[in-house]
């Protein structure tokens, strides 16, 4: 039995308690500020009213105010906020850390540094730990597709969990291993977290072609979906992913399965990120689009917005070919410039051993 | 302007004519025995009718019994028959050929030589020539999503040339690039005929999860769909294509890329593949649910037969690990021997550097 805490009871959050809880862990399960609406309804009657099931017996709810208390004598502590209140939990939950805890990222995302580097969430947490705790904290994430209403439906689900500190994932396997949660393990924490960070703008940038269809006139109705558009945006953002992945040290096989391909696949199959990109291929401005989806985090457009300034810097200095990243950086500017939605698919692939065409004027 | 005949007037080998007409080509369009009425039709008023839409002026429509005026003084020739077809063209073109003519795979698949032997069908086609012509032409194929009725409808749609012989890629580039087909182009023939091969089998894998969440009863609404599984599916097939891919000589890169991730991606998003695995993941045995699709041709069905008696001689041999190929050889049981569809999941991934997990019961 292990002492597992998780900070935030979004759905994904908690559905990653169903596993643990299955294995009959002891499980607290803190809210957010944000989530005093699910926190009140699960102390009543034990049901979720995002993932619109109940939750385990033996998973415990408190409030963001009871978190000292839930955090207190936990071996794991799960994060499970957007990626927007990473900053939040490092403040909340730093004062009450005990040394020899683990933190455990369920957030993804990837975000620039004060100096222009870009940073892995579980090392932006680390750098927001109070500096007499941070080195006796172990960090660990999770790669890999894993929607969360499918996972809490406990239906089979396969993931990555990663660490720097290896000695640490046995425990973690252990603890949420279940006959529907197959849980592999990998020290490569870089690759796997850029390509779960990474897979958030790839999948707008996939659900941009069902826009440019839809909003066609007149529309061509034998070729009226652009799957072929979507497909190449699709390999396109793996291969960026996979030299993104190389730069910063991680490897390859972890582009090529799980939490690359894999997460990458699930997360254009519906969603957010997906809506988001059907309205700018339909031709809205990004300023627009947002309109009609208000109140919505959209990672993709987080993430994008967040690892722009180290993209740009890391270019700027060398570090990074501006070449290799042709798409990222055009998305980038659609939702930062309000950019029209228009790719030069000549300049994909240019980092990889193929003969490119011949930029043919489009 | 290049000259042009296509062998086979399906909705790809007529596609793929778009582009090399739209460049000015001359060329030829030879229905095999199977493509009577498209011939019938084309020669009267210019509408494919499976394509549902005219094909363009320069493009001349011959019937199978005049292949033998279409061939000559051809520089290419391409052969978009279905898989089954591939040795009724090496005979039906064989004694036509002239040194110097290129022949360019639009058909995908793999076979397995009398020996046992894994063969990519520009190998096959070559291997069934005469011998007095086969080594003085060329030999070259196609792989990346492309999904014909949107080609015709010139969608922006983005593939790789492949031959041997780096010397023929650039004609071939030239005849068929226009601004809305992009091709790069690539000597890892290998590599990208394994991977068009296997997207069939592994898309109907993928599509499998549609059908086991749909069968379900009672129904779970609030985790109504199974991406979660089709995604682990996915990422597996990837890694098992970037394994064989691999073990027969092909480059990584090809994998990541268009021809392996790009073009798994599209054969996941429809098509007849993705209906078979709908059928099979509801329960049916495959014999009953070929019986629902009756005179159609099922690549993923067809692929893993033709390719089934090689991976076992590969694996008796010991050249191929079985422990590598879990999801493809269980998809060839589940085709040629009735199984029922239910995965192991734990015995994914063995290959790669994760560390597994330990195989709980399920």
């Amino acid at each position: 039995m292990t002492r597992i805490t998780m900070v935030g009871a979004g759905v994904m959050g908690t559905a990653l308690m169903f596993p643990a809880a299955d294995n009959g862990n002891d499980i607290k399960l803190v809210g957010t500020h944000l989530d005093t609406d699910i926190i009140t309804r699960l102390k009543q009657d034990h049901f979720h009213p995002r993932l619109k099931r109940p939750i385990p017996a033996n998973i415990q709810p408190y409030f963001h105010t009871e978190i000292a208390e839930a955090i207190r004598g936990a071996e794991i502590i799960g994060l499970g906020v957007n990626s927007r209140g990473v900053h939040w939990a490092a403040e909340h939950i730093g004062p009450h850390l005990q040394a020899g805890q683990i933190i455990l990222m369920v957030t993804k995302g990837l975000e620039s540094s004060d100096d222009g580097e870009l940073m892995i969430l579980p090392d932006v947490i680390k750098s927001r730990l109070p500096a007499s705790i941070r080195e006796q904290i172990h960090y660990a994430a999770i790669g890999g597709p894993s929607i969360a209403g499918e996972l809490a439906a406990r239906r089979h689900t396969n993931v990555i969990f990663t660490s720097r500190n290896p000695d640490i994932l046995p425990k973690l396997q252990a603890s949420f291993a279940t006959p529907y949660y197959h849980i592999w393990t990998s020290t490569d924490i870089i690759g796997i977290e850029v390509c779960v960070a990474l897979k958030n703008p790839y999948a707008l940038a996939v659900g941009l072609a069902a826009g440019i269809a839809e909003a066609e006139t007149p529309p061509d109705i034998a070729g009226a979906k652009m799957h072929n558009y979507a497909a190449a945006i699709f390999a396109q953002g793996l291969a960026e992913t996979a030299y993104l992945v190389q730069k910063m040290g991680g490897k390859l096989e972890t582009v090529y399965s799980l939490p690359g391909a894999g997460d990458l696949y699930v997360t254009t199959q519906g969603g957010r990120n997906s809506r988001m990109g059907r309205l700018l291929g339909m031709g809205k401005p990004y300023s627009d689009a947002v309109e009609e989806m208000p109140n919505e985090t959209i990672e993709g457009v987080d993430a994008s917005v967040s690892i722009a300034p180290a993209i740009d810097a890391a270019v700027a200095a060398g570090k990074l070919s501006g070449e290799a990243l042709p798409l990222l950086r055009k998305l980038m500017r659609i939702v930062m410039r309000n950019e029209k939605v228009e790719f030069d698919f000549d300049s994909f692939f240019s980092q990889l051993p193929f003969n490119a065409p011949k930029r043919l004027e489009s």
